[in-house]
């Protein structure tokens, strides 16, 4: 039952989907709280954003293109956002709004609770907005000295060189211990749906096989990881905690592992 | 079940009541209809209409003290807002915002349906907000000399100058036909909750008395006229006619008599 006293959490996305409206919805009604969820295709970012600060609104998640394009319409850049330049959820206290990025939170996280190494050799594919993420938590894990794997030249070198890691245009012969994946080959629907985006030997070679993709959940790299005994963390891991983490920030309560998995394969659910 | 093509629908109140969430939100089930209302209480009202455009939302309903601070801010009034300068509905359509008064066409639609005389002398008692919709519908329905009567002298004389009707200060002896009573006198919680504005003898002589306050529905004025046979018409008929109109104007299905009271009455229990 909405009242004058439910408060509305929102998404800001070009194209919404309905993943979020249910997943948050659906956590509200399991957890008791007083909160409404509900996607928004906005017709104008900043009377969008105006709108969060005026209403007000607790909290917004921010999907492409708005990332970077909210950044100077906000009050303050939490630095999980400003290390990336790229926010993904927007809190708002009393009229003050601070941008987050909850990517970051959960792939940080999950070098962490997993135990990847940081002193092994680490290859990142990609130099999109989530490879960015990546190796900004890399980094911040303790990996000084990685390689970016990316063929576009010109994003692949400027993200190598802003955290003074190498950057490569292929994989070649390399045999590192911790390979991520960030790029969307494996997504399912994508062009590269059916693909690893590493041979197998280089899968097999490795100690920790990290996928973001979260399409199916069983990429054909993690099938792969696994089938070779390599331990994985997986994009749906990353999607389920940045999910946690953005449920936290708006609510004050953390859903359990459990709750969140059920949510958001609910869902899901056509 | 909200989903990312929900409609919202919001009221903007200095003191919102959950009266205007209940109601909408049951008449929406009831009816099938993909949309969602609620109220805020507005930190700040340009930014919150700015929000109305922005996000969007597809319309909102407007309390004290927002209902003429929001006219400048919109792109078009409506002649039901503009005759009385007082919008208490604004409808977004494509980024276009229309301010209406549904308290006015309201008010207009029931003199007709109760096909009040116009021909015949007219009372209206008060000189704010409600009066002034009062005045110009019964103005626009053909009442071209009535009189506006009102303790204060100010807003007194001004309504009734604007319509070319008279002011007076006091009741007195006069005995119309039509009797309006547009002030809070009645009205359940305050300081005149038992009192009728008008005496016995005044009210038994009308052919018809119209109370403009809704709760309770059977004020003492209202009790007095059905005790002398006075034709009645009642606050709680505007109040549901102008949600029913507000409702019209979100979702462009009108709900029934019926079921404008049934939700009515339930989003009254407490």
């Amino acid at each position: 039952m909405i009242t004058k006293d439910t408060q509305l959490c929102i998404s800001l996305a070009a194209r919404p989907s309905n993943i979020g409206t249910r997943f948050h919805n659906r956590l509200y009604e399991e957890l008791d709280l007083d909160f409404v969820y509900k996607a928004f295709a906005p017709a104008d970012l900043a009377q969008a954003i105006a709108g969060i600060r005026g209403l007000p609104i607790r909290g917004a998640a921010v999907s492409m293109p708005y990332k970077s394009d909210c950044m100077p319409l906000l009050d303050e850049i939490d630095p999980s956002a400003a290390v990336i330049e790229s926010v993904n959820t927007i809190v708002n206290t009393d009229g003050h709004l601070v941008g987050y990025n909850t990517d970051y939170l959960a792939v940080a996280a999950l070098l962490q609770t997993h135990g990847v190494p940081a002193d092994r050799e680490v290859v990142v594919l990609g130099s999109g907005g989530m490879a960015k993420a990546v190796v900004a938590a890399l980094r911040d894990h303790g990996v000084e000295h990685g390689t970016v794997v990316a063929r576009n030249a010109t994003t692949g070198s400027q993200l190598a060189d802003q955290y003074g890691w190498r950057w490569a245009a292929e994989l070649a012969d390399r045999r590192p211990a911790v390979l991520v994946n960030a790029t969307p080959t494996g997504m399912a629907g994508g062009p590269d749906a059916e693909r690893s985006p590493a041979p197998e030997q280089t899968v097999a070679a490795a100690t920790v096989v990290f996928d973001v993709v979260a399409f199916p959940s069983e990429t054909p790299l993690i099938t792969t990881a696994r089938r070779n005994g390599v331990a994985v963390v997986t994009g749906a891991e990353v999607i389920a905690l940045q999910a946690a983490e953005q449920f936290a920030l708006y609510t004050g309560v953390r859903p359990s592992a459990e709750q969140v998995a059920a949510a958001s394969a609910w869902s899901r659910e056509t």
